[in-house]
């Protein structure tokens, strides 16, 4: 087939077109979705492997349930582009996750078929049981079905939905898309489980040999197997686990076989109660080097097809990612104490060298931030010394445990919060926006917002040495490009670093703000300060910046509500000292998707952005006053 | 023997002490230790049943595992009561939960055989886990041991823990304890398959049938014996759940037979790897009143033995949750697409009634708050109008989902948040100190405080019309005492409500801190609002108040960090209005167990309280500023 000639593809402006084709079609679609998909994601960047993956699997979907009658709900979303090119989507998807494109992950707002937004593994079956719920407390015969993958099903709350769903019984389907990966490899017991479930055909010999044997068994046996035989069938039957959480088990099933997807399907839709389907898929499928390599492939920027993807990254200084994963390396060199956790993130956070060269002191928990945080407090309790690397996003899965198992034991646990603040194409499911809020207002946190690289590095090393958890929020990508050098030093507790002198106007910069409010400094005449600190806060700092100039702006990467800003607004009234101040930070509503850069021009916190609206306020309430 | 004279238990200041008793010796200890037991939480108040069903599986644990040098880890930490007994805490016992005595939870402060601290579910494999792996890192062979009960086990983080612990596979000990609740009847698929392990001896009467029948078979049938074997055995035995996620899984064994149990843990202490026992015991064993009705006796005021609880309640005005619970019957009355959820605390939130009579919408999930938010969300895509009761501390496990699946998808969800502020006597693990920073930092949200118990009715009312998620926060027991009545009529969203005007001062309240106000209002001459919404804030009273009044005094039972008096100073400074603001709150510490009115007098939130730091704050920065 010639690129760009999808005459299949290009009648379906909508799954009752696919509903419209013969069933013989159906794998010449999926060819042509396969390519399609490809050539476009080649073309925008995005996530690859997932989708190519879920091609069959998307197809029969639409093709069995009545969408958006029926009701599908996608777990986390990486895998929803075949599901979007289906349903409408084909001739936006190339602008995919850009500011003026679909977003990345099914959404509400974009389209009926997208049932639930989602982002965060995990959520699609407590989401569907509840749409199922409804369904039949209105007396609707419509069909909800989640998909998850293997890797969602390391997260609890997947857990916790099963089993609430086999108590409670809805017509649910649940379809188990096992592709032995979540973004890095699948961890945890279970995934050997459904390893050993498909490996060897154990059940298929088993089942015609026992077969056979029974047959022949004499009457007394014969009674030991009746009794047996329903258990035995449970455990037999590669579906144990499901079943003993009140699941019907179907599979497994080839999920590159869309004619048997669709046998199956068309078969599971119309029983009722709570089952699920085991697919087997492989990310990637059709395009050799994902296949080979998933996790490079997962999520990708533009590439060419025929050559793949480059060697990547190598010049230009390091992402804070890189600067936090070196240090992570040399620290762990210098304090054999020293752990380092990911909650399934090994790649994303920077964790690749580390686990490589300390295994022993490597954990990668699975998608289960809970329980990373918790464990995180046992080691502590034992004297060892854990860094848990997780996207500020994330933390927020992790929130009560953070509360009780860290900050109230006051437990040594240091946080490499990456992807705080915007973080560009992932968009609103991703954006650290939160943290400062849901970080300050904890007791015994020390939180840490650094400037550039070589202070992401030295506040690692602060946070590592200090006697109590610690945070550090550092953003996506790359900072102004002060190479980390020079031996680690702590930085002093709670002390701000004035970077300029001026006269008229303090700018009180938290993190990537400090490099902005340098830009403009000069422009306004303004004093800025790199406040290091959101908590402890530098009170003396804050207090003489107050005292020696007539107007104070707060500047963060984070929303303005209960965020750095308002620390400072606390310290003044609770000084007794009153000043305009003027918070500027992130938006009290939730930023869209584009690229990081244009995001921020957006929101008005990039350097001109920050100057205009410096100048407009100072017009506004310092040089008129009330 | 006579009520006070335990003379066994009394030789026990210490574990070792325990130790060396002789075998045959430990029922009699029990017995005694559980007769002291009643008699002291009798006197005290406190949890009861959870500790009386935990004796014989205390004494066992201590006797055979070298504590404190071995790792004991308690879920939860309701049925620690014999626990502290028998490590040295047997004379402050009679003080439990009062602030000169011991914390109702375990507490890494209190002793060292308190290795973790806990008090929400769920957390003790995941920090026995860490603690595991930094003795095997260490080189120690000190074994590390997990109880947690099965209501525990439907919280996912105990399933991630598990398919962690399953996977990197420590020298790690759980322990089951299977009393088939939870504070009330455990749900969950997963429940009926322990019910279902337990029921009829399955297992013995198979296995030696099965072992009579397999050696009369002939050559070619036990050719298939030999390859079913393994998982025949994996399934009959009914562990097969706790081996599919990697654990070698050990009995059910009677948990109040104490020989039995230290023979069984003697040869579980000298094996290595992940390994289960599951235990089943009996809530409330031993005193016939809380074996009938282990949920009225799972947390007690003090009462006579002799003759149990009283009929409880009834005079007086009614709690919050009272209220909380009477709305929600009236409502859903009215509203047919109204849901009631709760994730396992349907005494505690006030559901039973509503459970009785809408059975078809109610929905407790079992201890899953993650899977409850999302749950609601599902319900509320379908145009179900859900409820979620959930006290403030348990909002924090479904913080994540809080804000994807309700708040960035706006969809109808009303949080009904008990237990905000200090609660007494459970501690810093269930005081609601941080939902208003953590929710109003968030888009999409209304937040709402009541001041008294018919306005909790009116904002419940408020909440369930309003078009987006809302929360209203209310404390724990009784407000001042305002009946609710009359009919339900919707707030103004964003309204304050200005309750006395005075001069010189205008005190901004926030829910239960109004009525303090009022009390101090007279003698400052102060204006008194009620601010009613924490977001959105009203921002035109608020600089009303600002321009009719020289100071400003905003009041929460919340941390000043991040909370609604912050949300107070933003508003200000956005309108470039400066006037001198004393924020009371709660401090930034985590405050401690007692009764709710002694430690709100602590942190000065009491009417005098109040009234001695407002003179203070004046005389020093309003008569007298900068």
């Amino acid at each position: 087939m010639d690129a760009g000639s999808y005459p299949l593809l290009e009648g379906i402006d909508d799954p009752a077109h696919l509903r419209e084709l013969p069933e013989h079609q159906l794998p010449r679609l999926a060819t042509q979705l396969r390519e399609f998909l490809l050539e476009s994601v080649a073309r925008s960047g995005g996530h690859l492997a997932a989708g190519l993956g879920a091609v069959e699997l998307t197809i029969a979907l639409h093709y069995i349930l009545q969408t958006p009658h029926d009701r599908l709900v996608w777990d986390v979303g990486h895998q929803c582009y075949p599901h979007k090119i289906l349903t409408g989507r084909r001739g936006v998807i190339g602008r995919i996750r850009r500011s003026d494109g679909p977003a990345g992950f099914p959404s509400r707002q974009e389209s009926d078929y997208d049932t639930f937004g989602v982002g965060h593994s995990s959520t699609a079956i407590s989401a569907a049981l509840g749409m199922a719920l409804a369904a039949r407390a209105q007396g609707s015969r419509r069909k909800t079905c989640a998909v998850i993958g293997d890797g969602g099903l390391t997260a609890g709350e997947a857990f916790e939905a099963l089993n609430h769903a086999g108590d409670v019984r809805p017509d649910l389907l649940v379809v188990l898309n096992d592709n032995e990966m979540s973004i890095s490899e699948n961890v945890g017991a279970l995934n050997r489980t459904f390893a050993r479930m498909l490996s060897g055909g154990l059940y298929g010999n088993l089942r015609e040999e026992g077969k056979r044997v029974l047959e022949q068994m004499p009457a007394p046996m014969r009674e030991f197997a009746k009794r047996a035989e329903e258990h035995v069938k449970g455990m037999l039957v590669p579906g144990t686990f499901f079943e003993e959480l009140g699941f019907q088990y179907f599979g497994p099933v080839d999920g590159h076989d869309v004619g048997e997807l669709v046998r199956v399907l068309r078969r599971l839709r119309a029983l009722e109660g709570p089952r699920l389907l085991h697919v087997v898929t492989r990310k990637g499928k059709g395009y050799p080097r994902a296949e080979a390599n998933p996790i490079a492939y997962h999520g990708v920027k533009a590439f060419d097809p025929a050559a793949g993807l480059g060697s990547g990254g190598g010049s230009g200084p390091p992402t804070y990612t890189e600067v936090f994963g070196r240090w992570l390396c040399d620290m762990a060199e210098l304090e054999p104490r020293l752990w380092g956790i990911t909650p399934a993130m090994r790649e994303g956070s920077g964790l690749v060298e580390f686990a490589r060269r300390f295994p022993g002191r490597y954990l990668d928990t699975g998608i289960a931030e809970q329980h990373a945080v918790t464990l995180a407090g046992g080691l502590a309790c034992e004297g060892a010394r854990p860094v848990l690397a997780i996207y500020s996003t994330f933390l927020q899965r992790g929130y009560d445990q953070l509360i009780h198992d860290i900050a109230l034991q006051n437990l040594p646990v240091l946080f490499a919060l990456d992807r705080a603040g915007l973080v560009g194409a992932d968009g609103p499911t991703h954006h650290g926006a939160f943290d400062l809020s849901y970080l300050r207002c904890l007791p015994n946190m020390t939180v840490m917002v650094p400037a550039d690289e070589n202070e992401c590095r030295q506040m690692l090393y602060t946070g590592h040495l200090h006697k109590g958890p610690a945070a550090v929020r550092y953003p996506r990508g790359r900072g102004p490009g002060v190479t980390p050098s020079g031996p680690m030093t702590p930085l002093a507790i709670g002390r701000a670093e004035v970077r300029r002198h001026g006269s008229g106007l303090a700018l009180l910069a938290f993190g990537s703000m400090v490099a902005p409010a340098e830009a403009v400094a000069e422009a306004l005449d303004a004093t800025v300060v790199n406040m290091r600190f959101v908590k402890p806060l530098d009170r003396d700092t804050v207090l003489a910046m107050a005292a020696e100039h007539p107007a104070l702006v707060t500047l963060e990467e984070n929303v303005i509500g209960g965020g750095a800003g308002s620390a400072i607004l606390e310290t003044l009234a609770a000084a007794g000292v009153q000043r305009p101040v003027l918070q500027l930070g992130l938006p009290d509503r939730f930023v869209g998707h584009g690229e990081r850069d244009e995001l921020l021009t957006a929101v008005g916190l990039d350097a001109p952005g920050i100057e205009q609206r410096i100048r407009q306020w100072r017009r506004q309430y310092v040089e008129a006053p009330e």
